[in-house]
Order: C-alpha cells, then structure tokens, then sequence
C-alpha cells in the first residue's frame, strides 16, 4: 500500500509498505478514506521526537472504514465508518480508568509514533473498541478527521484544563489549529472576552471570523500591555498556550490574573523560567496535558448537531497522493495561509463489506 | 505599649510606639495574649520583603481581647477572646466574594507588612468582622495561635491545592511548621503514604511523630532516586513544596506522576526552571498560593474536636519581653530543635471587659 514514510530527519518518502495484518484479537485493521497533516508530523521530520524510528509511516488523525476486526472487538464490524483517534487506549489499566487514556500503560500516543499510523491507505487500529468512534449517516466527513486530535486537544488540554467559565476573560496564544479548536470549544462555556495573540495577520482574521472578542499581533510591540489593557489593566482569567515556546509561555505569566489558569498545550523543547518571584502568591495554577481523548465523543455530538463547525479550520485540500506537496504547503502555513490539509484516499474498488 | 519593631534591613528591636487606636467603624482593636513567628518575619528581617516600611510593627499571628470595637462591628464585641487571621478580608470585593481573601482589594497580608502588626501588646485589626474568629471557651489558646496562618495555609496552600486524595502518595518537601501544617491536614485525606523529605534529621523525627509514612534525608545523596524508590517508580501523585528554593521546586518536578499536582507553599526570591520539555505531556497541575484563610474556622473546629492538633509544633515558650531571644533561637533552628514559638503577653491589670 501507499504510505508517508518517515526517513530519519529531514526525510520522509511517499512509498510501498506491506499492508497491516491483525496482530491482536482487540486490533482493527481500518481503510483510511480522510487523513491530515498534524504540527506534530513536522517536529517528527525534524528529528525532535526520538521514539520515532527510521521507516514508521507517519500520522495520528483520520477517518476510515473499517475492513476487518479482531475476535475481541466488540462495538466495530467490516463496514463501519470510525474516526480514529491519536490515543490507543487499553480502557483497562489504572490510567485508563480513571480518564487519563493519555498515559495508557498499552496505549497513549502510539500511532505514526511507536506503531505504523494513518498517513496510509490502511492502519491497524489497538484496543479498536477503545480507539474508534462511529461516525453517524448524517455528519459530514471532513469534519469528523478534526475529531481524530485538534478538538479534543483544544478543548481538553486548553478549555477544561484552564476551568473556562462564563464571564471569564481567556487569551489564547497561537492562533494556529490547536489554538483555533481552543477558540470554538472556549465558547462553549461562553467566556465574556477572548483575546487571540498571533504574529500572522492572517491567523487573527480567521480566529475573529471564529469568535475572537479582541486581537493582538505579537509581532508589533507590547503584546503584553495591550493585552492588559484590554482587562483593565488585571489580567485575563485564562491563559491557553498553543504554541510551545519560551517567549510565549512568558507571555501567559506576564498576563496571568491573580486566581487565574495557565493551560499549556504547545509542545516544548525546552525549559522555561518559571516566575515564582512574582507568582508565588498569586493563586495561579498551570497545566499541562497530552490529550485523553476522553471527551471526542461528546465532541462528535456537538459537530452532529452543527454546534461546533470545525471544517472552518480546513484551508486545502488533496489527493492522498500529493501528500508531499500538502507537507511543503504546511511547512510554511504563514505564505500559504494554511490551517488543516485534508487528504483523501480514493478507493475505486472499494465495496461496503 | 512594647512591640518589636522592623527597622530596616538586618535591625529590628523592642521598644515603645503608640497605642493603636479605630480608624474605622469596622475596626477593632485587640490586646494580645499570645503571638508567635514566622519564617516570613525573618524574610522581612533581611530586608527581602519591600512592601514592608522601616517602624513597622512585625507579626501576622496571635490571639487576643477585643477591648474596643468600632460601631460598623457586629460580630465582635469587647471582651471577646479571638483568633487574629494573618490575612484581613473586606468581604465585599470581587476577590472576598470568590474566596480568594489573599487578594482583598482593601485587605490581604497586611498585618506586620503593610500596617503594624500583632508582635505587640495591642493591634488594629480592619474589617474585623471577617478577620477575627471567635475562640470557644474549651479552646486550647496555644492551638488556637497556630489557626493564625500556618494551619490555613498548610492546608490550603498545599493541602486543598494539591487536591489530596485517599489512596495518593504525597510528597511533602520541607519539615517546617508550614510543611508539618500539611502533614497534619493532608491526614484529613487519607492518603496511602506521606514521604516526609528534609535535611533535618530532628525534623524528619517530628515528622514522623506526626504522621509521615516515610522518610527521605536530602542532605545525603539520591533524594530522588529514593523518592521514586518508594512508589515504585512511578512517582507521587503530590509534592507539596515548602521551602520556597529552586533545589526543592526541582525535587518537585522530577518525583510527580503522570497526572499528579505540585502544590507550591514557598516563598521563592528567584525563578526556577520549569521543564516543559520533559513535563509537558505529563498531565501536570502546578498552583501557588496565599492563604486566603477562608478554612480558618473550619479547622478551628477540627482543633477544638481534637482532630487536629497543632501544639505539637511548639517547641518553645518566652514571655513577650524576651522576643528578642526568640528570634535568635528561630534564626537557627537546626541548632536549637526550634518550630513555632509561644510569645505570652501578661496583662496583670487586665480585667474581662
């Protein structure tokens, strides 16, 4: 089969690898019809995620069909139409009860990361019963491959990690997907102000069109003091970072009211300064989170249901087979205006069964 | 009337300053029978803590006589024996009304900081009715001093923060009487262990006494490594930090499990290094805090009931015109075993009204 296959860093290859067989009795083998490129896939690339080895085919999000299901799986047949989701979960072990999936001592962030993943035309699925969701005749399916990761990140990791109440005041740094999914799903708790902070002009009008109150581009001066300005000079009440940098973790510090929540989510490479000086006394809590995964099906209801509209964060759209030119294109998402890249898997032959 | 007074930094002494007297209705002034010091007072002794003014009358701790209340009291009357809380609460403002007293818009730290305080023989307390607790006529009056601050802020700083659950390992890092105020209220919780760490091997005893389950000296090598040891690798699910050093704050982050919280209780002068690059996908939570002092009379009842009981942590007791020694002893308490210190006022002309 076709598959996106990571070379070592810098590399990567659109090539044939043999096609995934059941291993275990929980495995599904899925035919993947909808996949997309995850900021993730290029820190991969570049070599900063060292549990990725040398040949793994790439990628944690899509949709697909199910073509076969072990004898242990119990919720999918040949035919169903599932999303997949980036966290195995073995819905047994200690972590997995008590919703912490992410840390499954089975599972967790497996796909095009310890195992084989969805930059393919067919993926083997663990703990299937655990790892799918079904997909419902009505919804449409682009939307549902943003179930596969940036909306349950956003939310889990940005909104409910950081206790989004009404009338609070939320900044989010990073207007990019993630940062884009905290938007949406922020309002579900109906904040009274949302400030998006972003260098990209570009990223600001989408995140206005998306339910932004107030914007800062932080690659003029002053970030900060126009964020305060913009609470009265007392902070905001919620700072998510989507972002995975010093200077924007500086940012959350420095903005940060007393009471408030700092929800990290951006992946960092380093270290940053933490300002206990200042904040020692300041009642803040800061999070940190690898998605759970653990609220994509009430996630799926609301897209259903046409309360939550992620396809809002799809700029581009190819052929499975032109993946490398949708890598080019999110390599560089300020010239290309790119958010999510939706690549589509035809199978002509392809029957319901 | 004596008080010890703050006379810039590395000076203090014991002398004669004004009586105070009500500047506003809600005033009350209280004699004091018993105070005691902190940690934060030698903080300000070294000049550390600017807010403080040169002729500032020290101490946030005590209980004492109302012997005069301003007419906008209701609570309090003179001749009412009470708690004096370190922090003072308008109760009316946006932070009161949330619970976050710390934050008062007109209160907060402001006894022996930003107005004099209770190492005297009287004391001005604002906005008495939410700043003083009654004492029941059975009380223990040493116990009740310990209701002032390190009780709350143990256990709400590091306790309530840490989110302590039965069945949780808990780390606490620093046996001061902050850390041993929440040994004794993470009780309350039922965790399955309590891993005492300090470099005090005196204190490590005490610890012990009072209910730490194990115990780690971290002035010999491989804290963390025994740490880790001691819930099998996995870490604990709370560190409660204590001390208020980046070496301690580090400890923190290398013991806490996947899903587990760091409660900051320390006062720190100096950012620490905070490693997103390793904790980022841990599912962390990290909170500071000043007590707000809204469980005061919660545990007032749970000292009363003898639930709690926090005279263990005096190990010293001075007549109020022998502080200057107390100080001495406090500023080296390795050397003198030394935990909270009893200051009793005697009032031989006092009458009950």
């Amino acid at each position: 089969m076709k598959a996106l296959v990571y070379q070592g860093p810098g590399k990567k290859s659109l090539g044939d690898v043999p096609q995934p067989v059941l291993q275990e009795a929980t495995d599904a083998i899925v035919r993947i019809t909808k996949t997309t490129l995850c900021g993730t896939d290029l820190h991969i690339l570049k070599g900063n995620v060292p549990t990725v080895a040398e040949g793994r085919v790439l990628g944690h999000e899509g949709i697909g069909v199910v073509v076969q299901a072990g004898s242990g799986v119990v919720r999918f047949k040949s035919g169903d139409l599932v999303v997949i989701s980036c966290i195995t979960a073995c819905g047994h072990c200690e972590f997995c009860r008590r919703g912490m999936c992410s840390h499954c001592e089975k599972g967790g962030w497996m796909l095009g990361n310890t195992i084989d993943g969805t930059q393919a035309e067919f993926v083997r699925i663990p703990f299937a019963d655990n790892s799918l969701h079904p997909i419902p005749e009505n919804a449409n399916e682009e939307a549902m491959v943003m179930l596969s990761d940036i909306l349950p990140t956003g939310y889990e990791c940005g909104v409910l990690s950081g206790c989004v109440r009404p009338g609070d005041s939320v900044a989010i740094i990073g207007a990019g997907p993630i940062g884009l999914a905290a938007l949406l799903t922020a309002q579900f708790y109906s904040p009274a102000d949302i400030i998006v902070i972003d260098h990209d002009e570009h990223r600001l009008d989408v995140a206005k069109k998306l339910g932004a109150t107030r914007l800062v581009n932080s690659s003029n001066r002053g970030t900060v003091e126009k964020a305060m300005a913009m609470t009265m000079g007392r902070g905001v009440d919620v700072a998510i970072e989507a972002v995975g940098l010093p200077e924007t973790f500086e940012i959350c510090q420095s903005i940060i009211a007393p009471g408030g929540h700092i929800a990290n989510i951006g992946v960092h490479g380093q270290s940053v300064p933490l300002h206990l000086e200042r904040l020692w006394n300041q009642n803040i809590t800061i999070t940190t989170r690898l998605v759970d995964a653990t609220t994509t099906a009430l996630l799926l209801k609301s897209v259903v249901s046409g309360r939550l509209l992620p396809r809002q964060l799809i700029t581009h759209r190819f052929p499975f087979g032109e993946i490398l030119s949708a890598y080019d294109i999110f390599a560089k998402p300020s010239h290309e205006k790119a958010l999510k890249i939706i690549l589509t898997n035809s199978f002509p032959e392809m029957s319901a069964g």
